[in-house]
């Protein structure tokens, strides 16, 4: 039980946490700052925050629980906002896509403090942003990786994993080295080729026409191109060594199945495919929806 | 109405077709061949039809109505199979998803006959294949698309159209070239993709346990990984003029993207993703689900 979350970002994110937390009863009090002061306003209005906060550091003041639920660019700069009130029992998260940017702004920036961050990434997320679609399910049945440093304190890396199981998630740690190699294959090169496969039909003339012949294949395929773009641009420039690499993986990959289509060699083109659709027929979203 | 449907080919599409038709009271009778004997027996058992044919040619004797709903790689060899006993009151379709070598292949066989011919893509499908799966809802709410030559009977045409409109489709015609273009783009390079995601993926030591961590982004753009290799090998080469034109268009806007994303120009990359974003997040499917 926390007495005080200081939400730093009310938005999808950090609006679907603190209704979660509230709902759990794991919260006294939210205290909310948002750079949009509609966007406070709003949270304020929905019972997203109790109070609003003036200012990151503000929404700080106080509390035992703070979330930055910012885009991943504007981490440094929030922690620089909030780093003179922080106090050595918070418990710190984020909820970034990245983590090897966060873990590096996290070190500089809070200095001998960095013991009381533990950098999360719940796996979750949704096409419309914005806290009027927060919802207080949005973290049920999903996986929060956290991926904690040398100099995190234990107790808080323990204390955050309690806080998320509460929230009916499974929690994983590991290096933000290793979460950012994962995500880039899993997560950012599924984005970065959803936006450039819309982009690439929608360069062409008839491209408005071929999207209304679209099926159900192509709705699932593309719905992560309708994604936040101010998010996913930081998303993939802070993970930018790591997405060049599954980038090229992939590139590799497409052009064996270039080769094989283009000289008409059926059979080894389908044990290609095979391969996919074996290996993506087996594939079960851990630990699954509730 | 129909008398009898001669349906060659007794998979999902095949028999979800018979079973449509049953249950909206537009056929007496189905009779059925597959070139796996325990295919057609699962159909006769399941009632998807009535009576098994020991060969496509018999399966056609008597009908009124004729689908073949097999691999397009096969609709060749099965029109040559059936076409001593074609009439001049069948109405003969196909479901297949590439239209130019469908045609090109009924023109070639079918010869004085190719007008009782209509070329149907149904928008839809199942990561799951086998008649085990067919369902009767499999059409309902979907696109189809008829793609008539100068020599198809018109009469036949708006046969064709009536049928697909009373299993609730909405029905379009093109020809077949824009057709292949369209669904290269669309259905075919989609599939491509995802197939090249995943084995990019499964390629490296951590794939295993990088797909262990994909979320539900990562579930719904690699959906279609899983679809049928066989019918895929034959769509993918099918169609390879196209599809190659649409790949390429993909990898140049896939390059923007990288060029971008290496420079870390954020503003402009936020351009080209909002670019995706906003046509994605405008866009319906069509007719819409039911």
């Amino acid at each position: 039980m926390f007495e005080q979350l200081g939400l730093i970002g009310c938005g999808l994110m950090g609006g679907s946490f603190a209704l979660a937390l509230k709902r759990a009863g794991l919260v006294r009090r939210v205290v909310g700052y948002s750079k949009s002061p509609s966007t406070t306003a709003r949270a304020l209005q929905m019972g997203v925050i109790d109070v609003e906060a003036p200012s990151a550091l503000l929404a700080v003041s106080g509390a035992d629980l703070v979330l930055l639920a910012v885009p991943v660019a504007a981490t440094e700069n929030t922690l620089k906002a909030i780093r003179h009130l922080l106090d050595p029992r918070m418990l710190i998260m984020d909820v970034g896509s990245t983590k090897r940017d966060v873990v590096d702004a996290a070190r500089r920036v809070l200095k001998n403090d960095v013991g009381l961050f533990v950098p999360a990434h719940p796996i979750t997320g949704r096409e419309v942003s914005g806290v009027e679609n927060a919802d207080p399910s949005l973290y049920a049945g999903r996986q929060v990786i956290l991926t904690p440093i040398e100099r995190t304190h234990p107790a808080n890396v323990d204390r955050a994993e309690a806080l998320w199981r509460a929230l009916g998630c499974d929690v994983q740690r590991m290096s933000p080295e290793a979460h950012d190699a994962a995500f880039a294959a899993v997560s950012h090169l599924p984005h970065l080729i959803a936006f450039a496969l819309v982009n690439g039909v929608m360069g062409q003339p008839e491209g408005e026409q071929f999207l209304s012949l679209a099926g159900p294949g192509f709705r699932d395929f593309s719905r992560i191109a309708a994604s936040d773009p101010q998010l996913w641009r930081d998303v993939l420039i802070a993970n930018r060594e790591e997405l060049a690499r599954q980038t090229e993986l992939f590139k590799h990959a497409l052009g064996d199945f270039e080769r094989l289509i283009a000289e008409g060699r059926a059979d080894e083109l389908e044990r290609l495919i095979n391969r996919a659709s074996h290996a993506r027929a087996n594939w079960r979203l851990t630990p699954g929806p509730r």
